[in-house]
């Protein structure tokens, strides 16, 4: 039992979250509290809208924007522009999407999809915001099959011009940020139809086009006719809005065309020649909106959870023992359940997710061409399961954290509710949540193989049951190293094996490794007993799933982990840490211990203790919980909330 | 396997589900419809709770307010009058709160703590919306532990007088519906005090008073102060305020005195003497708040699983087997997990929801001299444990509905991020559901004993433990049937035990039995072992809460069989039935799976044969899901919002 008396637990536990760029959040943080960034209730659409936009200008100055950008100076500093929006989820996640549409994605697209040419005429202004503009990927169709998506950009070569088109309802760009007001430009994925000298004309795939949308003073251009999505159950500063294109001529010069590009006369030409493979590295360069909102997201859950905790520091109820004064929420058990494990696993997601942009800041300031695509796509899949975690994560905190609140915690004053409101949304954009578990698992499954892009669910299966039975064969001392644990009887966390970071990974690595196998050989076996491929896919996708979430969970641990080890041995931080990644381990294989159960993971006597460990484990976090959150370094404007100060505390 | 051919399936579901006030609904219903009770985005505070106000004036005539009132005629049709509410949550939970604030909480306690006087002076103006009336309960410091509140009534015999005052900050009322803006007058919860002749004058506990609040222009009458809670995360419609009262006078008939009575001489009586069991007895009168919540928050579920599920048999997305068109969303297993077991939850709930309105009913229209106090109490207890439960799931599954319509779920057009809002705080008031499912183990455990009522949490453990002894004796033969099946290893639901109805009871009995047996059981030793009371009870708290849940469960399923039983066997209505019963039965087991194979009531391959039989059942239900839903009568007007009629599918 470590004793909690350093009076600097917090701030030492501060550095461990804020990491490298902890210059960066600790300007953004001082920029919440100056300008008073926190979520509204009661602004109409056109005045929360126009006040986000004036509080994006206000950021211009303090440079991050920039950062996102490479220059004549280098590559730019991507891992400050991440954090710094992330740090705006402690302010407004209004202002949070805004930002990221302009810089992250309208920006991203003219970045890293287009060129010199590109670069010149718009980065400038993209940064200052002379230049406004959207993100037109979704249509109302579709949304996460966006190989699918219907807009059509023809080429035209005796104007040299792109046809831009909707050709069906279903085709129209829809919960486009920025496109229901501010955006000027849009950047526009179609499908790109040309033909080169003697070819009939076809789609070559999905490609990039920036196409303006309105002129100097708002209005719609000829043929683009925009229209307003509303009110939305949260992000109210954010125009979210829909395109229609009707025959919208833009110039060739137009396409982003750093990987592929179309010559005068309509010729096609790519470095990359699979279609499939360079719609993927097309995707995959745009990876930081992934990212971003996965940072961001776990950002405003932490702020939800501190208010709550907070909360539960300061409202009594009921009586307790002795002299009859009633007892704070955070000492009854239920509520400690309720909280506690959340703010365990928001540090270990909060390490993980510093992990995931250090990795994008090391590709993302290498020469494109020095980067092995193979780590490229291992970051790829890793943030999409670090954003499908993240996000749920702090979607589900901010639930609990209204709920943990009361009556108080509904009153928009608290915010918990506007926040919740905010945050719901980040589990479906930037794709969605189950869609992003399963592509973890998928590239788990196929070992990163570029070569499954694109197939359809059918030929994925028959690709998965070609490479399944190496997989199958592959890694047996796991399993071993697990099966010696269901011998442990050992019971109190204090002492217990599952204390011993090897012991908790070995569990966690067990479980991915089963799923993926036995997924691995469902498919195998579907296959060899010629059972329709796609019957296969839809009758293990919960199975994909779930090997999905299990990895995550593993490399979040690991995450935590590597973060953990850096301390010194002994220290009150390092201790704290480690207290906080045995109730995140508890608490998440309690959470799935039918599972750990049924497949032998552990024993019956294991399970029970796993229960009682996340009792104690609560219980020892407790003193401390002030500490966990205050490390956080929420902006002081930010926890300026009525339920806070107010009376409902009597001693 | 029953072919699901009969067109009028879902006709004859829908009978099964409306219930002995069938006519109610449908009447209700079509008052939805034609008078467009749909919630609104962008309305501002004032606009929308002006509307409210409007929408309730206009349900007057239709007659079901005053069926919720005894009159010469006879007792009413509380029934009638709470089915009526519940069938609103298919059309506006703002308008639903406030006709249950103004007719179910306000008219409730004149109805039921007043007498004759009261209900001359009141009732008809009431109904009528002529007096506009509030219940002030909540204070700032004081939810769930209403004994504790702070205001005081004290008696002033000089003046026959009673002063109504908030002597601190946190004995302010707060959060109460229509103390914003429209109450005139008040349902004021305050502690008597008073005193005899010779004696000290001293609290004699919580009780009732009507005190007028505004006059007739609306301004605050001299001595009371009200405040707006302003914007919430819901409920726009319902104007949520603040009371503060500076030593306001009101008459000695301001007291409800059905319980007891203050003479004109301040002499205090009551035919209840405790004042533990007059404050539970008056409280107990209130039930139909309690009732009518969770009756309305499950209709509004009910919506939010529909619209989610009419989305998901519209929208396509990618690539299907065969013709290369793409899938529906409900084809995909992920997508049936996540819906279709919260439908027959839904079905489950809304059955047991309306046997707890029969019970209801029954009681209330019977002479209250008649009515036994232990039925009475088992329906407190079923109440709070329906409450929790069927609110619970309803704001889950209207959480869950949001992410499953994806980008279309999170636009306030298709109106599920506002049933969410509005849904949110209905798992906190009449009653947190933390509180309640705590309420309905401890009810369980004492064996409904009124002797606990008022107990602190010590003296409470101190009375389990004393009655542990006999619980503990009780209950075996449920366990060894439980046994028995462990032996059993038919796996697919078709051919199991499990299918069975008195088998899945025994599951979830012996369950409720074990938790409540073993919660007894450490209670009993830790009073044996002379621990602090308190401390056992903070470290039980879990354990009961689970307790709690496993008894609703039950309940919940005897409900659902009792329904069903009813039915002819084979009818396609019960078969159907029946599907929806295991669905829920299964779904239900596997939340639980690592505590039933904790507590070895199932085999690891029974526990595979679940998971199993969830998929299996959700592949079984889905040909039916649009008629589950369609059996719902669900009003068109609810139904008719962009995302299901726009272009969002490609075929």
């Amino acid at each position: 039992m470590t004793a909690y008396t350093d009076t600097s637990l917090s701030t030492g536990l501060r550095g461990v979250l804020d990491g490298r760029w902890a210059a960066t959040r600790d300007e953004v943080r001082r920029h919440i509290d100056d300008a008073g960034l926190v979520p509204r209730a009661g602004l109409s659409l056109p005045e929360y809208r126009a006040r986000v936009l004036e509080l994006m200008r206000e950021m211009v100055p303090m440079g991050f924007p920039a950062q996102g950008f490479s220059s004549a100076d280098g590559p730019g500093d991507p891992g400050a522009a991440v954090t710094a929006i992330e740090t705006l989820g402690y302010g407004d996640l209004s202002l949070m999407v805004k930002a990221g549409v302009q810089w992250g994605l309208f920006g991203g697209a003219i970045e890293n999809l287009g060129t010199a040419r590109h670069h010149e005429e718009y980065r400038r202004g993209l940064i200052d915001l002379d230049v406004l503009g959207c993100f037109a990927m979704t249509e109302t169709g579709h949304g996460s099959n966006v190989q699918a998506l219907e807009t059509t950009a023809t080429y035209l070569p005796e104007t040299e011009e792109f046809e831009i088109h909707s050709p069906t309802p279903s085709s129209r760009k829809d919960y486009i940020g920025g496109a229901a007001e501010h955006a000027r430009y849009a950047a526009v994925f179609a499908q790109l139809v040309t033909a080169g000298p003697g070819e009939e004309p076809h789609s070559r795939g999905v490609h990039c086009f920036v196409v303006p949308l309105r002129d100097a003073d708002g209005a719609d251009l000829p043929g683009v006719v925009t229209s307003d999505c509303g009110y939305k159950g949260g992000l109210p500063g954010v125009d979210n809005g829909r395109i229609a294109f009707d025959r919208v001529r833009v110039p060739r010069t137009a396409l982003l065309d750093r990987y592929a590009g179309v010559a005068a006369d309509g010729t096609y030409s790519s470095p990359i020649e699979s279609d499939n493979r360079r719609f993927f590295t097309m995707l995959g360069t745009l990876i930081r909106g992934r990212v971003t909102v996965g940072a961001a997201g776990g950002a405003a859950g932490r702020l939800a959870l501190t208010l709550a905790v907070k909360y539960a520091l300061h409202r009594r109820q009921f009586s307790g023992p002795g002299d009859g004064g009633e007892l704070l929420l955070l000492d009854y058990r239920t509520h400690q359940r309720r909280l506690l494990p959340l703010v365990a696993r928001a540090y270990a997601f909060a390490l993980a997710q510093n992990e995931v942009v250090e990795e994008l800041h090391e590709i993302q300031t290498r020469d494109p061409d020095d980067v092995d695509p193979g780590v490229l796509r291992r970051l790829e899949a890793k943030a999409a399961g670090i954003k499908s975690g993240h996000t749920a994560l702090a979607s589900r905190a901010a639930i609990e954290a209204r709920t943990a609140c009361g009556g108080a915690g509904y009153l928009a004053e608290n915010r918990l509710s506007l926040i919740r409101d905010d945050l719901d949304v980040f589990t479906t954009f930037e794709g969605d949540n189950l869609v992003m578990a399963q592509l973890a698992a998928k590239q788990l499954l196929t070992d990163y193989a570029a070569e499954v892009d694109g197939l359809d669910a059918g030929g994925w299966v028959r690709f998965v049951a070609g490479m399944a039975r190496e997989v199958t064969a592959e890694k047996t001392g796991i399993r071993q190293l697990v099966q010696t644990l269901l011998d442990d009887s050992d019971e109190t966390p204090g002492k217990s094996a599952l204390t011993r970071p090897d012991t908790q990974l070995a569990l966690f690595r067990g479980r991915e490794d089963h799923l993926v196998r036995t997924a691995a050989a469902r498919m195998r076996r579907a296959a060899d007993d010629d059972v329709d491929a796609f019957e296969v896919f839809a009758s293990t996708q919960d199975h994909l799933v779930k090997a999905g979430e299990a990895h995550i969970e593993r490399i979040v641990l690991e995450s935590m982990q590597n973060a953990i080890v850096r301390l010194d041995a002994g220290s009150p931080v390092r201790a704290a840490l480690e207290d906080v990644r045995d109730l995140f381990v508890y608490s998440a294989l309690e959470a799935d211990l039918g599972w750990f159960l049924m497949h032998r993971f552990v024993s019956v006597e294991r399970a029970k203790a796993i229960r009682r460990g996340v009792n104690e484990l609560c219980g020892r976090v407790r003193p401390i919980a002030g500490d966990l959150v205050d490390a956080f370094g929420i902006p002081a404007v930010a926890l300026d909330v009525p339920m806070l100060t107010d009376a409902s505390s009597t001693v």
